[in-house]
């Protein structure tokens, strides 16, 4: 039902009361909060169990089930190398977690330095920019180490490059967060400028980084994927290659709880991330690295897998998107009509957000919580939410948008009597 | 051949270098540095990739192959718990390096303090506790971190316990390492007293705390298993139950590269380590957990299969003591006689055991490097050499521990002619 003029607002408020309502009869317990995959999803990837058997031989450049190798086994480096296009001696793949590997490489700066820089932890105040809205364990991350967070406006194309451009004059700005492809939440992919120019930034500190979540790497929801420039490969053509440390993994490619982790950077980062990490662990596990390669063979392989992917979620994506084209009109909310990823951005009327994740949550229906794609959980304008479409069924899907629909227009009708 | 007293020392190194110069002249090429499984042991979970197939559902408390349960899926917890007698509340199960949960546990200390107490890099000078010989990636943790290591005697029993008791009156030092059960190198299982005075420790520093480091739990190269009691048990007994953090790992029980590593302690241990993770990892590899339920299923089958280990390995070990029997004498070397883990140790004559290594190396056989039992890689003896007998085959052993016995009576001969 849209908002039109014909009635006042506290009339409509109690129509939609009486809807909420019923909703709220009906007992409902769905959580939209996670981006996680369906088990469909999950079931893609099934047959990698029917691919090792007590008589594989699981052995490479090493027997793989023993120790060793610390940046992973070079067949399934190969297939990631070929992916992302950087070299071998560029990458390392890592457990079953890119969060870990981030959460590790701001750790090991805290604690170490970059390139013999002075530790974080010695450097008194440490700045983080933050483009908004983003993801909200990256900003768990910073927050945990005390760095103060600085709020990046960030458009269809990608971050403001000038604000960046002049917050980074200031020596106590060491890093940023990007997730450039398929975004989370809002879906964007960053225009070829962006990288261009984040590829080419000359900090203040020599120990800026730029940590780039390459999440959704290949993970489009339509035939063809949206590309997105190689930012370390622009980086070393300008003499700039130790700016940035990308991350990624298949957790949404196979498991997201058993997939493969990896970062890649310059050959001068990397060679200081292995030294430091083989005081940490000896390898990750090698035998699912190898069930992985078994499994696909080629990174093309892997392309034509997302695709299947795309099927199972694409009509998620399409039911949250005509539902909230259905009910919302264009004053309660604006949506992210994105080519890929794992969510949808929708911007509610300022001051609204926290109140309709409320009513939703009341009526039986979680999505993530208001503010949560800001750094401290703060979202100054009380506005954007992150709908995660991928794990319920079409049909809770359908209700679950229904409920929060119904939610936005009761927080706007409130503010608006 | 033993040393006697009817020949010369200079006309009995001239003996052996003959006997060495043979050696040398054949190639070798032998590795005896690392304490890795060798193939047949690595065979004997093989069976492991049988269990799980494209049609296995993954499942228990949850979808195990999606995110969530960040301390492990509760049917593997349960076999662990009941292999080391814990509570599922008191045990995290890991990725597949004990070593990196030993690595993170005192990178947290250092940055955040343990619980509420101040951040170790905030403490100024930290020290910490080595029982010596030990382990060379224990030593190499807390040299990262720039923590001052103190040795500590280590005789059949355990740790000098008086020692210890001396220093941690110093509210300094926070920590200590200690492989309690089949010690790396030495072998020896620390005595029910020793536990008890470890867990009923009253250290000056609330934030002190044992790196119990399990690694050789069930791992006995006899029939019986050798007990080591259970500190935790102890430690909550005397309301003491925050002073250890238990580790191991099935790392040298189902495969050296792919294992499942944990972390035990108290609830209000745990409840923080819990917390701090939340922020690094969403979960470890929960398919890798459920294959490990699914092939074990108990902890006495677990046990079980630790007797097939010690028939492959035992033989090896005895290779080495025959081997060290037949040519040392009492004045060149003393050995172990471990009835369990991984390791030999062999303590040379005073000043011979970098000359001992060097020489068996220039023969083509890597020993682990001398000095590296010890912090800082300093044996101040010059004595300790670790000997790993589990990864080469009973031949090359064989020749191995020749070329180690005619190297080390060089050595002495060298340096007493």
């Amino acid at each position: 039902m849209l908002i039109t003029s014909n009635q006042s607002n506290s009339e409509l408020l109690k129509t939609e009361q009486l809807v909420y309502a019923e909703y709220k009869s009906a007992n409902l317990n769905l959580d939209m909060s996670r981006g996680k995959p369906c088990p469909a999803q999950l079931d893609l990837s099934q047959g990698m169990f029917d691919i090792l058997t007590s008589s594989t031989v699981i052995k490479g450049a090493q027997d793989y089930r023993n120790y060793g190798l610390l940046d992973g086994i070079p067949e399934f480096k190969k297939i990631v190398c070929d992916l992302i296009n950087v070299q071998p001696s560029e990458l390392l793949l890592g457990g079953n977690s890119s969060l870990n590997l981030m959460y590790d490489s701001v750790q090991r700066a805290m604690q170490f330095g970059i390139l013999g820089g002075t530790p974080f932890n010695k450097q008194g105040k440490i700045k983080w920019l933050c483009p908004v809205p983003g993801y909200d364990r990256h900003f768990a991350i910073t927050e945990t180490f005390g760095i103060e967070m600085i709020n990046v406006p960030l458009d269809e194309n990608g971050p403001d490059i000038n604000f960046i451009k002049a917050q980074i004059k200031d020596p106590a700005v060491k890093g940023m967060w990007c997730v450039p492809k398929y975004s989370n939440p809002t879906g964007i992919v960053y225009s070829d400028s962006i990288v261009e120019q984040l590829a080419t930034l000359k900090p203040a500190a020599s120990d800026f980084r730029i940590y780039w979540d390459n999440a959704y790497m290949i993970h489009t929801l339509e035939e063809q994927d949206t590309p997105l420039l190689n930012i370390l490969t622009i980086a070393k053509q300008n003499n700039n290659a130790d700016i940035v440390y990308i991350f990624g993994s298949t957790s949404k490619i196979t498991f997201a709880g058993g997939g493969i982790a990896f970062i890649a950077s310059s050959e001068k980062n990397m060679s200081e991330i292995k030294k430091r990490m083989s005081m940490q662990t000896i390898g990750h596990d090698k035998i699912n690295q190898f069930a992985h390669y078994s499994f696909f063979k080629t990174s093309t392989n892997i392309i034509e897998h997302m695709q299947k992917h795309a099927k199972i979620i694409k009509p998620k994506f399409d039911i949250v998107i005509n539902t909230l084209e259905t009910l919302l009109d264009a004053n309660i909310a604006k949506w992210s009509y994105p080519k890929g990823g794992y969510f949808i951005s929708c911007d509610l009327a300022h001051g609204t957000a926290k109140r309709t994740i409320a009513l939703a949550k009341e009526a039986g229906v979680i999505f993530t919580p208001a503010g949560s794609t800001y750094p401290y959980g703060n979202d100054p304008l009380d506005s954007n939410v992150r709908i995660a479409p991928t794990l319920p069924s079409l049909q809770d899907l359908s209700t679950a948008m229904k409920v929060f629909c119904v939610a936005a227009k009761i927080a706007y009708l409130e503010k608006h009597a």
